[in-house]
């Protein structure tokens, strides 16, 4: 009964990942025959926040699955400035889980204005984003009540991935999505090994995390819970720009976090693992590939997924680590200092 | 004769800008006659590093100004998956200073191939992206030899300022940015009192540098310095998405440095400021406002100019601080650890 929302809402992922492949499935196909429909020009994602990691996602999944080039809107543009750039034949996505924020729904109001085909991902199908887009994939996670977001995360993942395979019409990847539930439970069962994990180091005052491709979300959204829960400076980096300046960090006993998934980039990420220990780096892993959970100090092991799909999964060791790191802080998971549920910037 | 590399090329800045302003314009004519005959639906900008801080200006300057919906390009895609999206009907720009990067190339090639116009930005007129490319605008920097990129970035941001003021024939721009060299030298001219300030904050290990819109870049930028020169974990971050989740940081002496340009948005960074100083904030403010340097403890004040052309100066200062926090703390800055000049990431 004393457990945290934090950790209540974690461990909901598995029935919400289920509810959304049950209940979701119309809405999604709808939204893929519209856009096949509309055969866009290109695609443009607005969101903020964990919403903006999702759809960091969805730049890799839709460009590699479905040669869609999708790129991050720049919300001030609609709002701020108030000179949105031309969106006709382009589909608008608008991702958040309140659908509330003003410069977000922008962005949505003025693809369709223009006559771009619009598409809302939300836990609130009454919310402003919802009724802005012309279609609306409901996530169906019942209400998210602490500060930081996780199930709404993953279930925007599973969205943007089912909606991916409908438009591929790519059946085999539908059916390996409908095994994440029970992946994600399984996690769910070693989360006292996670927290303990993130217990060990609750002295962690900084620190980069790492990734690419897929995974580059992934590394977002780990360091975004260690930034909003537990007041760790972490700064996610792609492992190719990270060599372009940001390796200067790196001296004796720095934290480096790094998701290291199956496929092309295993080899040359852990070589890089490899190196950083080298020059004296603490390594944390989050992996399926024994190589690199060799490397670590500290390991949390994957399952052995395709590399589309583990972004779906890699995720949920970094949220219990970060659970497990803010409570041996000694800190409020739930009410973290400065933040508010739904930000309505403009 | 003792003066470093860094030093050295952060003061041919102004003589840098004046070579591009005189002798640039045809080619940037040129490519700008090419884009307004293509009439693309769409950018994409393959960067990384400050190159790709440079492009994060592109996304709002050709957004606001000549209504281009322009996204970043996520190279792996195109070299490691080797799944590139589709490009026609878009215009391609790869900016780099060396112009060698294989994923940077990569993606210029596969937009030419599918009938893209491609445009490069580059120190180097005889490089693999100059030669992969439609067009190119050479930045006429002379070698820059010091690890860290100053006025390939300060030229970068130029040509694209250029650019879209020859695309949209705004002929009041293209004399405002004139008076660019003359207004970098001004502020060269307060190098030491730039570099004391740094050099007074010797001790900082990490910090939040916050601005919004164009200056996102500016941020970015500034961030990428302190990260390669000091080792200092410096996370940009826009304003709108740091009350998102990161806000949480701020707690008695955080360092937070911001930029604060003239514009819609002085007044909210301005009011968010004051707010992280009633959290015990350490405030660094580079700024044309002067409500937002009387809030600094440290302020580093720029000359008064259009926003849209304020990233132009605004990074002078944090380059001048940087190097003078670098060396209070008795590093090289002409040689970062870990750090290549050119980084050859595929």
């Amino acid at each position: 009964m004393n457990d945290s929302l934090l950790l209540q809402e974690i461990l909901q992922q598995p029935a919400a990942l289920q509810r959304l492949l049950e209940e979701g499935r119309d809405s999604i196909r709808a939204a893929a025959a519209a856009i096949r429909d509309y055969d866009p020009a290109f695609v443009t994602i607005a969101a903020r926040g964990s919403s903006d990691n999702a759809a960091r996602y969805a730049q890799y999944l839709l460009g590699a699955q479905n040669g869609l080039a999708v790129g991050l809107a720049t919300p001030s543009l609609f709002s701020v400035y108030n000179r949105p750039p031309r969106l006709a034949r382009s589909l608008v996505i608008g991702i958040s889980q309140s659908g509330q924020s003003p410069d977000i729904v922008a962005v949505l109001r003025a693809g369709r204005e223009q006559g771009a085909l619009t598409l809302a991902i939300s836990n609130d199908g009454d919310s402003p984003l919802a009724r802005a887009a012309d279609h609306c994939i409901l996530l169906r996670c019942g209400p998210e009540r602490s500060g930081a977001a996780t199930k709404t995360y993953t279930s925007s993942l599973l969205a943007i991935a089912l909606l991916d395979a409908e438009l591929a019409g790519a059946q085999e990847r539908v059916d390996l999505l409908a095994s994440i539930p029970r992946q994600v439970r399984t996690l769910c069962e070693r989360a006292e090994a996670f927290r303990a994990a993130g217990a060990a180091q609750q002295d962690m005052r900084s620190c980069v995390v790492l990734s690419r491709g897929y995974n580059y979300a992934t590394a977002f959204e780990i360091a975004l819970k260690l930034k909003e829960l537990g007041y760790v400076l972490a700064e996610p980096w792609s492992s190719a720009d990270f060599q372009h300046g940001p390796v200067a960090l790196v001296e004796q006993g720095f934290a480096l976090l790094a998701i290291v998934p199956s496929g092309p980039l295993a080899h040359s990420l852990t070589a890089r693992l490899k190196e950083m220990r080298e020059r004296g780096a603490r390594l944390l892993v989050i992996s399926s590939q024994a190589g690199a959970l060799t490397l670590a100090h500290t390991s949390l092991a994957l399952p052995d997924l395709p590399e589309w799909a583990s972004p779906l999964t890699a995720v949920v060791p970094g949220q219990f680590f970060a659970l497990g790191l803010t409570q041996a802080r000694g800190l409020d998971v739930d009410q973290p200092r400065g933040l508010r549920k739904v930000t309505r910037t403009r």
